[in-house]
Protein backbone atom coordinates (compact mmCIF):
# COMPACT_ATOMS: atom_id res chain seq x y z
CA UNK A 1 0.00 0.00 0.00
CA UNK A 2 3.01 2.43 0.07
CA UNK A 3 4.44 3.93 -2.66
CA UNK A 4 6.89 6.72 -3.18
CA UNK A 5 4.25 9.68 -2.98
CA UNK A 6 3.14 7.76 0.68
CA UNK A 7 6.31 7.52 2.12
CA UNK A 8 7.21 11.33 1.16
CA UNK A 9 4.03 12.21 2.78
CA UNK A 10 4.70 10.29 5.89
CA UNK A 11 8.37 11.70 6.29
CA UNK A 12 6.98 15.01 6.26
CA UNK A 13 4.29 14.35 8.46
CA UNK A 14 6.93 12.65 11.08
CA UNK A 15 8.93 15.58 10.78
CA UNK A 16 6.54 17.91 12.00
CA UNK A 17 5.51 15.84 14.58
CA UNK A 18 8.80 15.60 16.27
CA UNK A 19 9.49 19.20 15.74
CA UNK A 20 6.16 19.92 17.50
CA UNK A 21 6.70 17.88 19.87
CA UNK A 22 9.79 19.45 20.80
CA UNK A 23 8.30 22.72 21.25
CA UNK A 24 5.91 21.15 23.67
CA UNK A 25 8.81 20.00 26.04
CA UNK A 26 8.74 16.09 24.67
CA UNK A 27 11.61 14.49 23.41
CA UNK A 28 11.08 11.85 20.71
CA UNK A 29 12.55 9.15 18.45
CA UNK A 30 11.38 7.68 15.24
CA UNK A 31 10.80 4.43 14.32
CA UNK A 32 11.39 2.78 17.68
CA UNK A 33 11.14 -1.35 17.68
CA UNK A 34 9.22 -2.47 20.60
CA UNK A 35 9.40 -5.78 22.18
CA UNK A 36 6.20 -7.29 20.60
CA UNK A 37 7.98 -6.96 17.31
CA UNK A 38 6.30 -3.94 15.54
CA UNK A 39 7.89 -0.71 15.23
CA UNK A 40 6.52 2.53 16.45
CA UNK A 41 6.41 6.11 13.74
CA UNK A 42 7.34 8.09 16.90
CA UNK A 43 7.65 8.07 20.55
CA UNK A 44 8.09 10.91 22.37
CA UNK A 45 9.17 11.09 26.27
CA UNK A 46 7.92 13.89 28.46
CA UNK A 47 10.19 15.59 31.57
CA UNK A 48 8.63 12.70 33.82
CA UNK A 49 8.69 10.00 31.81
CA UNK A 50 5.16 9.83 30.41
CA UNK A 51 5.38 7.81 27.36
CA UNK A 52 3.22 8.53 23.99
CA UNK A 53 3.35 7.24 21.03
CA UNK A 54 2.55 8.33 17.43
CA UNK A 55 0.93 6.55 14.30
CA UNK A 56 1.82 8.35 11.36
CA UNK A 57 -1.13 7.93 8.55
CA UNK A 58 -0.21 9.06 4.84
CA UNK A 59 -3.49 8.51 3.81
CA UNK A 60 -6.82 6.35 4.30
CA UNK A 61 -5.03 3.17 2.85
CA UNK A 62 -2.37 3.14 4.63
CA UNK A 63 -4.73 3.49 7.97
CA UNK A 64 -6.92 0.81 6.78
CA UNK A 65 -4.28 -1.79 6.27
CA UNK A 66 -2.76 -1.36 9.27
CA UNK A 67 -5.29 -3.29 11.37
CA UNK A 68 -2.82 -3.88 14.25
CA UNK A 69 -2.53 -0.33 15.79
CA UNK A 70 -3.94 -1.73 19.26
CA UNK A 71 -0.50 -3.32 19.52
CA UNK A 72 0.95 -0.24 20.74
CA UNK A 73 -1.50 0.75 23.38
CA UNK A 74 0.55 -1.50 25.48
CA UNK A 75 3.47 0.87 25.39
CA UNK A 76 2.77 3.65 25.98
CA UNK A 77 0.70 5.91 28.14
CA UNK A 78 -1.55 7.73 25.36
CA UNK A 79 -1.34 7.15 21.75
CA UNK A 80 -2.18 9.33 18.97
CA UNK A 81 -2.23 9.13 14.99
CA UNK A 82 -0.97 11.90 12.85
CA UNK A 83 -2.39 12.84 9.90
CA UNK A 84 -2.52 15.57 7.33
CA UNK A 85 -5.21 18.05 6.93
CA UNK A 86 -7.06 16.54 4.04
CA UNK A 87 -7.55 12.99 5.65
CA UNK A 88 -10.82 11.98 6.64
CA UNK A 89 -10.50 11.72 10.21
CA UNK A 90 -14.06 11.04 11.00
CA UNK A 91 -12.46 7.04 10.70
CA UNK A 92 -10.17 7.57 13.62
CA UNK A 93 -11.75 5.98 16.64
CA UNK A 94 -12.28 8.26 19.65
CA UNK A 95 -10.56 6.96 22.43
CA UNK A 96 -7.04 7.86 19.87
CA UNK A 97 -5.43 11.02 20.19
CA UNK A 98 -5.52 12.94 17.05
CA UNK A 99 -2.48 15.25 15.27
CA UNK A 100 -3.15 17.31 12.55
CA UNK A 101 0.59 18.30 10.79
CA UNK A 102 2.33 19.47 8.06
CA UNK A 103 6.15 18.91 7.09
CA UNK A 104 7.10 22.15 9.47
CA UNK A 105 4.72 21.53 12.53
CA UNK A 106 1.34 19.68 14.01
CA UNK A 107 -1.20 20.42 16.39
CA UNK A 108 -2.87 18.54 18.73
CA UNK A 109 -6.43 18.56 17.97
CA UNK A 110 -7.56 15.82 20.39
CA UNK A 111 -6.14 14.34 23.03
CA UNK A 112 -6.45 10.53 23.87
CA UNK A 113 -7.61 8.32 26.43
CA UNK A 114 -4.91 7.66 29.12
CA UNK A 115 -3.46 4.04 30.02
CA UNK A 116 -1.05 4.19 32.11
CA UNK A 117 2.15 2.13 31.97
CA UNK A 118 2.78 -0.21 34.74
CA UNK A 119 6.09 0.54 36.52
CA UNK A 120 8.02 -2.25 35.04
CA UNK A 121 6.83 -1.56 31.42
CA UNK A 122 7.85 2.18 31.91
CA UNK A 123 11.32 1.17 32.96
CA UNK A 124 11.34 -0.94 29.99
CA UNK A 125 10.38 1.71 27.53
CA UNK A 126 12.22 4.18 29.06
CA UNK A 127 15.40 1.96 28.46
CA UNK A 128 14.53 1.39 24.79
CA UNK A 129 14.03 4.92 24.11
CA UNK A 130 17.24 5.90 25.60
CA UNK A 131 19.15 3.36 24.00
CA UNK A 132 17.99 4.10 20.31
CA UNK A 133 18.75 7.15 21.06
CA UNK A 134 22.14 7.17 22.44
CA UNK A 135 23.02 4.74 20.03
CA UNK A 136 22.29 6.00 16.97
CA UNK A 137 23.84 9.51 18.30
CA UNK A 138 27.05 7.55 18.76
CA UNK A 139 26.94 6.53 15.47
CA UNK A 140 26.12 9.99 14.18
CA UNK A 141 29.25 11.28 15.76
CA UNK A 142 31.70 8.67 15.52
CA UNK A 143 30.86 6.90 12.42
CA UNK A 144 33.40 4.21 13.46
CA UNK A 145 31.84 2.91 16.91
CA UNK A 146 30.09 -0.31 15.55
CA UNK A 147 28.12 -1.81 13.31
CA UNK A 148 24.67 -1.29 14.57
CA UNK A 149 22.32 1.64 13.55
CA UNK B 1 44.67 23.42 34.32
CA UNK B 2 43.69 22.47 30.49
CA UNK B 3 45.31 23.38 27.59
CA UNK B 4 44.80 22.35 24.16
CA UNK B 5 46.50 19.48 24.40
CA UNK B 6 45.00 18.00 27.45
CA UNK B 7 41.78 18.64 25.96
CA UNK B 8 42.62 16.69 22.67
CA UNK B 9 43.66 13.82 25.04
CA UNK B 10 40.81 13.91 26.97
CA UNK B 11 38.69 13.64 23.65
CA UNK B 12 40.32 10.78 22.47
CA UNK B 13 40.18 8.72 26.06
CA UNK B 14 36.55 9.55 25.43
CA UNK B 15 36.02 8.07 22.37
CA UNK B 16 37.82 4.95 22.85
CA UNK B 17 35.97 4.81 25.91
CA UNK B 18 32.52 5.54 24.53
CA UNK B 19 33.39 2.40 21.70
CA UNK B 20 34.36 -0.26 24.24
CA UNK B 21 31.38 1.14 26.20
CA UNK B 22 29.29 0.09 23.25
CA UNK B 23 30.88 -3.08 22.56
CA UNK B 24 30.45 -4.23 26.02
CA UNK B 25 26.41 -3.42 25.34
CA UNK B 26 26.19 -0.35 26.81
CA UNK B 27 24.45 2.69 25.26
CA UNK B 28 26.47 6.12 26.16
CA UNK B 29 25.98 9.68 26.05
CA UNK B 30 28.80 12.02 26.80
CA UNK B 31 28.93 15.43 28.81
CA UNK B 32 25.25 14.92 30.54
CA UNK B 33 24.33 17.66 32.82
CA UNK B 34 23.34 16.18 36.29
CA UNK B 35 21.03 17.79 38.69
CA UNK B 36 23.44 18.83 40.58
CA UNK B 37 24.87 21.03 38.49
CA UNK B 38 28.00 18.79 37.11
CA UNK B 39 28.83 17.59 34.29
CA UNK B 40 29.27 13.34 34.30
CA UNK B 41 32.23 12.87 31.29
CA UNK B 42 30.83 9.38 29.84
CA UNK B 43 27.71 7.83 31.00
CA UNK B 44 26.66 4.62 30.29
CA UNK B 45 23.31 2.37 30.44
CA UNK B 46 23.49 -0.96 30.35
CA UNK B 47 20.76 -3.03 28.54
CA UNK B 48 19.12 -3.67 31.96
CA UNK B 49 19.30 -0.09 33.17
CA UNK B 50 22.46 0.14 35.27
CA UNK B 51 23.77 3.18 35.38
CA UNK B 52 27.77 3.93 34.96
CA UNK B 53 29.39 7.17 35.00
CA UNK B 54 33.65 7.53 33.59
CA UNK B 55 35.31 10.21 34.32
CA UNK B 56 38.08 11.04 31.68
CA UNK B 57 41.46 12.47 33.61
CA UNK B 58 43.91 13.78 30.94
CA UNK B 59 46.83 13.99 33.02
CA UNK B 60 47.62 14.23 37.11
CA UNK B 61 46.71 17.71 36.98
CA UNK B 62 43.56 17.49 35.57
CA UNK B 63 43.06 14.32 38.64
CA UNK B 64 44.09 16.54 41.74
CA UNK B 65 42.25 20.09 40.06
CA UNK B 66 38.99 18.38 40.03
CA UNK B 67 38.38 17.44 44.10
CA UNK B 68 34.51 17.01 43.66
CA UNK B 69 34.32 13.44 42.36
CA UNK B 70 32.25 12.31 44.63
CA UNK B 71 29.09 14.04 43.92
CA UNK B 72 28.89 11.83 40.57
CA UNK B 73 28.40 8.85 43.01
CA UNK B 74 24.94 9.57 43.61
CA UNK B 75 24.09 9.21 40.08
CA UNK B 76 25.30 6.01 39.47
CA UNK B 77 25.42 2.00 40.37
CA UNK B 78 29.26 2.57 39.44
CA UNK B 79 32.00 5.32 38.84
CA UNK B 80 35.37 4.45 36.81
CA UNK B 81 38.70 6.47 36.19
CA UNK B 82 39.46 6.49 32.35
CA UNK B 83 43.27 7.66 31.91
CA UNK B 84 45.56 6.78 29.78
CA UNK B 85 48.60 4.12 29.99
CA UNK B 86 50.65 6.34 31.18
CA UNK B 87 48.82 7.62 34.27
CA UNK B 88 50.21 7.26 37.79
CA UNK B 89 46.83 4.92 38.43
CA UNK B 90 48.26 4.54 42.21
CA UNK B 91 46.33 8.40 43.14
CA UNK B 92 43.11 7.04 42.26
CA UNK B 93 41.16 5.22 45.15
CA UNK B 94 40.78 1.78 45.25
CA UNK B 95 36.85 1.95 45.70
CA UNK B 96 36.59 3.36 42.25
CA UNK B 97 36.51 1.78 38.94
CA UNK B 98 40.06 2.30 36.90
CA UNK B 99 39.63 2.43 32.84
CA UNK B 100 43.17 2.33 30.48
CA UNK B 101 41.95 4.00 26.98
CA UNK B 102 43.29 5.15 23.92
CA UNK B 103 41.51 6.72 21.07
CA UNK B 104 40.54 3.23 19.61
CA UNK B 105 39.43 1.58 22.72
CA UNK B 106 39.79 0.61 26.18
CA UNK B 107 40.49 -1.58 28.40
CA UNK B 108 38.36 -2.11 32.10
CA UNK B 109 41.11 -2.66 34.88
CA UNK B 110 39.00 -2.66 37.89
CA UNK B 111 35.49 -3.04 38.84
CA UNK B 112 34.35 -0.57 41.37
CA UNK B 113 32.40 -0.93 44.60
CA UNK B 114 28.64 -1.16 43.33
CA UNK B 115 26.19 1.63 44.47
CA UNK B 116 22.86 0.79 43.70
CA UNK B 117 20.81 3.87 43.08
CA UNK B 118 17.08 4.21 44.27
CA UNK B 119 14.01 3.59 42.41
CA UNK B 120 13.21 7.32 42.13
CA UNK B 121 17.16 8.30 41.00
CA UNK B 122 17.31 5.69 38.74
CA UNK B 123 13.84 6.68 36.87
CA UNK B 124 15.68 10.20 37.06
CA UNK B 125 19.32 9.45 35.61
CA UNK B 126 17.44 7.34 32.70
CA UNK B 127 14.41 10.28 31.56
CA UNK B 128 17.76 12.70 31.42
CA UNK B 129 20.13 9.75 29.83
CA UNK B 130 17.32 9.67 27.22
CA UNK B 131 16.36 13.04 26.82
CA UNK B 132 19.61 14.38 26.70
CA UNK B 133 20.39 11.53 23.65
CA UNK B 134 16.81 12.11 21.98
CA UNK B 135 16.90 15.57 21.78
CA UNK B 136 21.19 15.37 20.43
CA UNK B 137 20.23 12.50 17.80
CA UNK B 138 16.94 14.84 16.26
CA UNK B 139 19.38 18.52 16.17
CA UNK B 140 21.84 15.73 14.20
CA UNK B 141 18.58 14.66 11.88
CA UNK B 142 16.63 17.65 11.60
CA UNK B 143 19.07 20.66 12.22
CA UNK B 144 15.87 23.15 12.10
CA UNK B 145 13.94 21.53 14.80
CA UNK B 146 14.87 23.97 17.25
CA UNK B 147 17.30 25.80 19.42
CA UNK B 148 18.63 23.47 21.92
CA UNK B 149 21.57 21.56 21.15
Amino acid sequence: SFDGRQSQVAAALQRGVCRTLRALGHSVVAELPLANGRRADVVGLSPSGDVLIVEIKSCLVDYRTDGKWHEYLDYCDRLYFAVAADFPCEVIPEHAGLILADRYGAELVREPAETRLSAARRKAMMICFARAAALRLQHHLDPGCGFES
